[in-house]
């Protein structure tokens, strides 16, 4: 199956049953927005139903619905206004736009090519979307040209390294290596940030800068304080948004792998930094995955080892139990809705990937024509968001719990003396004793030590209206005391799995594909049940009204049971009408024939294998609600019903 | 309980609760923006969930999910670049902005307010948004001041009218009637049109100017060719989309009501403009709704009549079939989720209020303490928007049927004299041709006759090298020509429900909301199992370990039937944990006692009336299933079990 995936089938039949399609298609289109269509939209609405039921529900997670307007001042502190960018290189003659790294690859991969074809070796042709088989059109015809052996290991190199560089960096590559804009040779401009997040302003003045997020996460941090107590302030606890992000991609291409507007599915589990045990950790360790980890990477090596989850942790590969505990709960998640476990894998960050904050990551790849696809993101983001939010607003993001035992510390404090500090600052009074009180116990130290040495210490304080402050030791005591402490206060730390829909709803596409050996133009998709857009498809033999009574009785029945179906009365041979559905991943089918209205038997067939049984309505309709929503396999759902041999399949 | 209805207290339980609360507040909030916390996002998702049961899957509607990042040129062309705002003046001197008819509206009913004091007539006190209180705070102390009779009843007339005015037509009362900035007295600038679209730029070239949807509907139109094609060319059918649109308020309030960022969830139903029949008018016709007609509203008066919905079409008080069958399925899905049925009324747009396209519209609104609210709109837009969009881009956007029997009809048709077209209009004969083909057939009439009289046409054709085109009637013939025609093209009419679930949720907050009469602190809100956001708080009577089996039973039961429940295990007295679901629309209550170790039976307790009743786990369970989704009452739902003597819940 996988040797003969054919992309461009699989993408005519999407585009045929209207699964998705470009946005605003009849004025041209705009690249990197697409619109779904009534089976896309179904698809979609069942995976985050059983998203929905698989975290929230199962593991009582809080959800939020945040908006996705957002002040800059938000996403100032966040880090996102200045470092949620890609590199792009201009160029000034014809006005046309590269993103950097991507520029450079295509470049590199295409010269590589032709060195390859001029030594006479075989050329693999790697499937390629449509847009860069487009742009590599462009690229001025790189014949044959061979290479000198270290200029092709340095081409190795940097391909490998590709996700790594900063933009002067890539901008030292085009120059050294002469990469410009391939149509043309010409060269470019060097290269600038630019920044992914679309901007707007929100209200009449203009004057308040917003963005449309580039993910959920943050408005569930800015209420984390909200949750803790609607949680009765108990700890650990999650919270899960649903929702649109936005991204401003510079070029967009592949599909729905890398598009400007995509549901996300984002959760932040908050945790205390001190034990990121998981009290479910049990019920998953003996699952097994795909590991791929840093060290493994660094080697140059892609090769995964197949571990268990408990192992994994133990022997410190993943980080923490909770970590842990997400990545064999979206494992199982991706299984759910169709992914093949052959074609998934657990790809550890490295280092110079993670954030600075990020104290270890993993993604779930899933395998497509594309390559390796990161479908969801599973870090653990230390107290890091919470952290810049509450310095930046002065608002406390932090958990207070009663100690089991009260403890005494010691720590340094300020003593003032009140009487006289008031007439020696005057209207600064205030503010330095301000300034002192908010010091951490490492300034303290600091300030003590130089009080001791100088009888006096010498600083900055921010609005005073001196340049320096001068506190002699007469009005300043900083000493040892001993306190009593019943409170532990502290930042949790969050663990985010972070799932990009449209990238998983798209590998599933690619995982679910393929043709019947005896007609390779028959087409199916074999999503599961449980999430398939339609769940039965009702076929009556004939058109003739003797049918209709039988007809209504299954219709009411499915209703009763809530089982998404469809009728097909058209006067298409009953094979036609299968093999239409087979295309939308329909599951199951029953057909209505004459012999229906002697006993109210029905003929229910199985899209994958096209095998049929037959029983009375109540039966069929069952077996039905136990394969969609139980996960029961064939055999065992169908035990009650008659083997029956197909002749109206074909 | 209208009566003694208290916003505050509502307010201070949604708030406690985390129903909803202003985003970004620990920035200091972005007025207009909301988020959802977790019983507000679960009760939203099952008003959703109902909405797309009740609408989509019962009527076989075809769900499309577009993108809210749309181009500048679609939103051209439906009119909203240009007329979706609202007008807004400027203090020059402090910077503040004023929505024009609010200021107007706002001063004028001060002013009246200080003429009945004047009086020494009784004022009342409608109750008013935090935000209005506000301003009127800063309204320049509006002493009681007499206004002469005259001004009296101009003032009435302004405000009867306000939502009709125009900006130029604002700026003249605010220049007649002195209205400035409320707080300085100072005159503003005059009115200016603010559009309420969010702006921004997709990709990097910063030269594709886009904005955020207003609505859905456009994404709809767009896509209607594909959804056509997808229904096998059958009509009528409906598409329905639901996601968040966007609308920049100049000054938001009014809580939900008045948003930036606002769920919404629309039906376009395309239809024949020659049959607006609907085969399912039957099964709604005897339902009786409480209308506001445009003829009644012209008098001045607002009192509603109750007419049934077959009555109100065949009077033709409601245009069409269609129509009034829609109105018929959004007032039960109203009722459904918790409307008060006596707190709704169907209000028919003015004439001034309706687009220039539109045939009929009506909206469903519902009484709150903020007055009589939109809700939903139900619009016959007739086919302007598939119109436009068709013209703009050249697409076809319409059905194509069989005729029953061919048609002869006789049709003007342009002759053109091939040979010597060439010659004499050189390069711009294709241009000509061209135009003369796409004339209408009214068109063609004039020309006919033009050529008639005068022996030659003389036009205007654009991208031509002359300013006018002189044709001579020996290169064309106009002339009648028999035609049988086998099919009949048009463009669909669309009838649009639109939804603002927003201020649909607040409104059920407001007729759910009572207090116990027996303790005024005591606050209730009474959703519908249905969409109540957690059906069932499991209560153990002790936190002693000899309980923890039954509950866990409780608990796999719940789960197996995939109902949502909570437990609370804390050590507050029963009567308090009760009464705390009850602020979150907790409908049931399972308590767990001693006894339930002898022979596993628990208590069940209904929210609005506290009764109790006792029976076995699974007999409890099976109560919990069909009073919540198959709408059995408390009687019928729990024939099986047996009364208990409330002792618990106080």
């Amino acid at each position: 199956m996988s040797s003969e995936f054919n992309r461009e089938q699989l993408e005519s039949v999407l585009k045929r049953r209207f699964f998705y399609a470009p946005a605003f298609e009849i004025y041209g289109g705009v690249s990197g927005l697409y619109d779904y269509g009534p089976p896309g939209c179904a698809l979609q609405a069942n995976i985050i139903d059983t998203w929905r039921k698989h975290f929230i529900l199962e593991e009582d997670m809080l959800e939020v619905d945040c908006t996705m307007l957002t002040p800059h001042e938000v996403l100032k502190t966040s880090g996102h206004v200045d470092k949620f960018a890609d590199w792009m290189c201009r160029d000034l003659k014809t006005g046309e736009i590269f993103r950097a790294d991507h520029l450079v690859e295509e470049v590199l991969e295409a010269r590589l090519k032709g060195d390859k074809e001029a030594r006479g070796e075989k050329v693999e042709d790697v499937e390629e979307d449509e847009q860069k088989k487009k742009r590599k059109k462009k690229v001025k015809e790189i014949k044959a040209v061979k290479l000198d052996d270290e200029v092709v290991k340095e081409y190795e190199t940097i391909l490998a390294k590709i996700d790594g560089y900063s933009g002067p960096e890539l901008g030292e590559i085009m120059e050294k290596h002469k990469i410009g804009n391939p149509a043309t040779g010409e060269p470019l401009e060097a290269p600038m940030a630019f920044n992914l997040m679309f901007e707007t302003a929100i209200g009449p003045s203009g004057q308040m800068k917003g963005y449309l997020r580039p993910e959920t996460a943050q408005g569930q941090f800015l209420n984390f304080s909200k949750l803790l107590d609607f949680n009765n302030e108990k700890m650990p606890f999650a919270s899960a948004s649903i929702g649109k992000s936005f991204r401003n991609e510079i070029s967009p291409r592949s599909g729905l792998l890398r598009v400007r507007e995509f549901l996300m599915a984002e959760i932040e589990h908050f945790v205390d930094p001190e034990n990121k045990l998981h009290p479910n950790f049990k019920s998953v360790e003996h699952v097994v995955l795909n590991f791929l980890p840093r060290e493994v990477q660094q080697q140059g090596i892609t090769q995964t080892s197949k571990v268990t989850v408990g192992e994994a942790v133990r022997s410190g590969m993943v980080d923490n139990e909770t970590l842990g505990y997400f990545l064999a709960r979206i494992y199982q998640f991706l299984l759910k809705i169709g992914a093949n476990p052959d074609k998934v894998r657990f790809r550890q960050h490295m280092a110079n990937e993670m954030a600075h904050y990020a104290q270890d990551c993993w993604d779930a790849e899933l395998q497509t024509s594309y390559g390796w696809i990161e479908c969801v993101g599973c870090a653990d983001r230390s107290a890091y968001d919470l952290s810049v939010h509450s310095a930046r607003t002065k608002e406390k993001l932090c958990v207070r719990e009663p100690l089991a035992e009260p403890k005494v510390v010691e720590k340094l404090e300020c003593e003032i003396d009140k009487k006289n500090f008031g007439p020696k600052f005057r209207k600064d009074a205030p503010k330095v004793e301000q300034w002192l009180l908010s010091r951490t116990e490492c300034e303290l130290e600091d300030l003590a030590k130089e009080l001791d040495e100088k009888l006096k210490i010498t600083v900055k304080i921010p609005e005073t209206t001196v340049p320096e402050v001068e506190i002699p030791a007469e009005l300043l005591k900083i000493s040892k005391v001993k306190k009593t402490e019943h409170i532990r206060e502290y930042i949790p730390n969050v663990i985010e799995p972070s799932f990009g829909i449209g990238r998983i709803i798209y590998s599933v596409f690619e995982h679910s594909f393929w043709t019947r050996p005896e007609d390779s133009a028959r087409c199916v998709l074999s999503l599961p049940p449980l999430v398939a857009p339609t769940k039965v498809l009702l076929v009556p033999l004939s058109n003739h009204e003797t049918l209709l009574p039988v007809l209504k009785l299954v219709k009411d029945k499915l209703k009763v049971k809530q089982i998404p179906f469809k009728v097909d009365d058209s006067s298409a041979s009953i094979g036609k009408r299968y093999a239409r559905n087979d295309e939308l991943g329909t599951p199951f089918g029953i057909t209505i024939d004459f012999d229906s209205l002697k006993d109210n038997s029905v003929t229910l067939r199985e899209r994958d294998s096209t095998l049929q049984v037959r029983g009375s309505i109540d039966d069929v309709v069952d077996a039905i609600v136990r394969l969609t929503y139980e996960g029961v396999d064939w055999k065992e759902g169908t035990k009650n019903l008659e083997s029956f041999e197909a002749k109206a399949d074909e």
